[in-house]
């Protein structure tokens, strides 16, 4: 998350990956720290350190949790509790590639295109992602989806004497695609059958926040190991994230939080704790969070559906869950990058699409003819920004 | 920072670092937290990301006391904010050390053992220290001093082309000694004659939380790097950190943030801003949490001094500073690692010494014959847990 290089006043901020304040979610937090002060709780959580492993009783709660919605037994020595799930994988990332002695380098499979920027400088090796391009399925007029290509799997051998793990985020991050039950279950099979782990990132996915608008499945087997956090909840202050895994890969994060954190912060742990015991949090997710942003998705949709000249050659990627929506426009005369500072000085800021697409052959022209943008600001900053990127991009139509 | 393996109930727990938990600092910490929810201000402090520099004005408000304490004008440009100190010595060590390409490896010079024994898993490469014995000052019959052999800049050249980096701790966790001004003011000029960093760490030091007994002072000089941190302040558990640099290397632990961390956690950002815009801190310092642990030391000391046998021949290192007794026993008949466990049966908790003397001669028998307390825990614990110590040295007496 670098700096936003200043935009000018009156952008409409569609760049971002902040969650929406949420006043039945805000009324909440302040409840649980209120109580916190009150019960005098908040002296040991400001005044003391807790294990780096995380609070014992929150690693206990989260297993309870993850073993209700996915119906495996997980217990609380498959928990790791970090300063985010951002940190989280920066270890598990580097666990699982680099290095191995004996010349044996491993990489980072990508199963699938694009895929969460905030991995890509995080190897401690230089050259450590690998990457399977999707299958694109235009929907319709003005909607398409990416799907993983099965077949690269076997037509492209080499990855399985290459990868460390496999790794995606469901829903992805930026394309707002969360990959089918099927999808998955594929991508766990192909791990197993190479002994590599599948690590699977559900910042805004299950069971938590849970932002998720069409059927799937939260999924956990052997061999898996995941991401969560309390971010995209609407905490995004408090840098807290979990993991499940197996138990030797959660003992190699306990002790690589101790050395590189000493341990992890209290408030995040002790917010979720009271959350996650009370059980409320499952309320929110269903009854709060996830209408908040479907509704939002759909506006943005059809604002865009509504306002855009016809001539534009676009099509919105399906909107299946996370805050975003991702858009692919052809016959620009112009790459996405070089739009990047025009769009920005008609007063949007988007994210441009190239960086999502680590390991990518650069001659392949989708890279350049994507962005995202965030639907979690307000109505009216949704409507203008949409305004302007429909301006701009009438003007580079080839 | 592992976890304490179980010691049996009853223990007198004096192994650890926390800080103790003082009610005047607790009160603080109340007042502060509660106009945070009641301003509305808790919002933003769990619901918003900050910037991976940290708070602007937080950046500010720290360069101008730093500037005030040290007389020395630094800016927001030299400021990053992290998790914690121990994470930004995580960072600091690593640009400072290691493989920088054409076979050229760089180590950290620690010019003074002991030495924090936190260090010393964070590098990425193995073998990663340098170090120098301290001459070593008896005083009077019960103490004594360890000083920087300045000889062995020179009669050990090597360290100028070996060190990346030469780092200290002030006061040095795990004896409590505080280099002098002179000390400080020659490691300067070594390092700058060398063109390397000086980091020094003060997490229990100046300005904050200033657990410093006898008179030194707070000097910044360039080419020095220095950390800070809540914890000892009384806030471990926000994990909140700072350093004070050269604005390139402050711009580059802004970047292994953001890639790392994503960015730092609010809590103990917004808190420090209060309690340093109001300057309550510099009170709160010098009138409660300086006298509190000056008795502690003083207590813990005379304790030791009246209890245990005159048989025992023991020293303990002048207390100038932080929360710890560092204690040298010679003509023991086993080694203080070795005592450990017999200790652990006894109900009593210590730190060997043996870990915090990276990269010292492994012959040296003195190595063995130290043993960290700390004097942070109630009087009663540390009297009993002294006598209990005492007790079993007597029976370990060669």
């Amino acid at each position: 998350m670098d700096d936003l290089s200043n935009p000018p006043p009156g952008s409409c901020l569609l760049g971002g990956g902040s969650p929406a304040f949420i006043p039945e979610l805000i009324e909440v937090w302040r409840e649980i720290v209120s109580k916190q002060i009150q019960s005098g709780s908040m002296d040991k959580i400001l005044g003391g350190y807790e294990s780096p492993s995380g609070i014992l009783e929150l690693r206990e709660t989260v297993a309870s949790i993850l073993s209700d919605e996915s119906g495996t037994k997980i217990s609380k020595d498959q928990i790791a509790i970090t300063n985010g799930s951002q940190n989280a994988f920066y270890f598990l990332l580097n666990f699982f590639s680099g290095n191995f002695g004996n010349d044996q380098r491993k990489k980072i499979l990508f199963p699938i295109l694009p895929e969460y920027i905030g991995y890509t400088d995080q190897t401690l090796e230089p050259d450590s992602f690998l990457s399977f391009a999707p299958e694109i399925r235009e929907i319709e007029d003005r909607y398409y989806k990416y799907f993983i290509s099965l077949e690269s799997f076997d037509s492209i051998p080499s990855w399985k004497k290459e990868a460390g793990c496999i790794c995606v985020s469901r829903p992805t991050n930026p394309t707002g695609n969360v990959i089918t039950d099927q999808e998955l279950e594929f991508l766990i099979e192909r791990a197993n059958n190479v002994g590599i782990p599948l690590l699977v990132d559900n910042a805004y996915g299950f069971p938590f926040p849970k932002v998720v608008f069409g059927k799937s499945s939260f999924i956990h087997r052997p061999g898996m190991i995941q991401g969560f956090s309390l971010s995209k909840l609407g905490l995004p202050g408090v840098r807290t994230g979990f993991v499940v895994g197996d138990s030797e890969t959660i003992t190699l994060l306990h002790r690589a939080n101790s050395v590189i954190n000493l341990t992890s912060a209290n408030p995040g742990q002790f917010i979720a704790l009271d959350l996650f015991r009370s059980g409320r949090w499952k309320e929110l997710c269903e009854k709060t969070i996830l209408p908040f942003y479907l509704k939002k998705s759909i506006f943005t949709q059809e604002t865009i559906l509504n306002n855009w000249s016809s001539r534009i050659d676009y099509k919105i990627h399906q909107s299946e869950g996370a805050f975003f929506l991702w858009v692919w426009v052809r016959n620009l005369s112009l790459s996405v990058s070089d739009l990047y500072p025009i769009l920005k000085e008609a007063g949007v800021i988007v994210v441009p699409g190239k960086a999502f697409f680590p390991g990518a052959d650069s001659n392949w022209s989708h890279r350049e003819e994507c962005f995202r943008l965030s639907f979690s600001r307000e109505d009216k900053e949704i409507e203008e920004g949409i305004l302007r990127i429909g301006r701009v991009l009438e003007k580079f139509l080839k």
